[in-house]
């Protein structure tokens, strides 16, 4: 993952940044490979969309970034909007997915999050804890 | 699935044709669920970019019309790169994901594409043979 440079002005120093995009999955419907990807990249897309709008900045820097993402997993539906709620204190565009169900699962379904792009550190103080996928 | 209605002017009568995302996976890696979907987000916002930029009618269609992605399967790199030759000659965006292998894989091995947002009938036409992964 290569850094971004940003000059701080006030206290004149150089800092680096690195932006990515989290996906925070719901490990406890056992979704299956197929079906845990598919909710994974509608997540991805919906956010991106989203922040080319709402925040062209750090969409611009992770595209030119090697756009990583990071997915990580909370135990259920409950965790999953604690997350969200702070991720919207912070500020951070997310969507979360409610699935459709034509397969695997029953329609409206939460199954996933994607909070981002934005700098690391920010997103890291609303989902650090949580495990890897 | 929504449905659009195009009117056939020659036939004059009304079609059915829904559009959707194919995503195609390497099942021969052995990878895990969180490292499939970070992949396949990858493919997934890659080509929702590119179709923006050129086939943004399509593109426009398929936001509308709740994005359906499908994920399937290729058994390795070379039936991959044979369903890329066949999306190339038929027209459709595609992407291709090399992983720069930071975690369980080696740097530069590719392990999925995505194909699309178009219309089903043109992708089924390329992927139509393939399991779902």
């Amino acid at each position: 993952m290569r850094k971004l440079y940003i000059y701080d002005v006030h206290n004149r120093t150089l800092m680096t940044e690195e932006y990515k995009m989290v996906i925070v999955v719901r490990a406890d419907l056992g979704m299956s490979k197929g079906k845990t990807a598919a909710q994974a990249a509608h997540a991805a897309v919906n956010v991106s969309l989203a922040s080319m709008k709402k925040n062209p900045d750090a969409f611009e820097i992770w595209t030119h970034n090697a756009y990583p993402k990071i997915v990580l997993k909370v135990k259920d539906e409950r965790e999953l909007f604690e997350i969200k709620s702070f991720a919207d204190a912070a500020g951070l565009i997310n969507s979360v997915i409610t699935d459709a169900g034509r397969t695997e699962i029953a329609p409206g379904t939460v199954t996933c999050m994607a909070i981002g792009p934005d700098a690391e550190s920010k997103i890291d103080r609303v989902t650090g804890e949580l495990p890897m996928l």
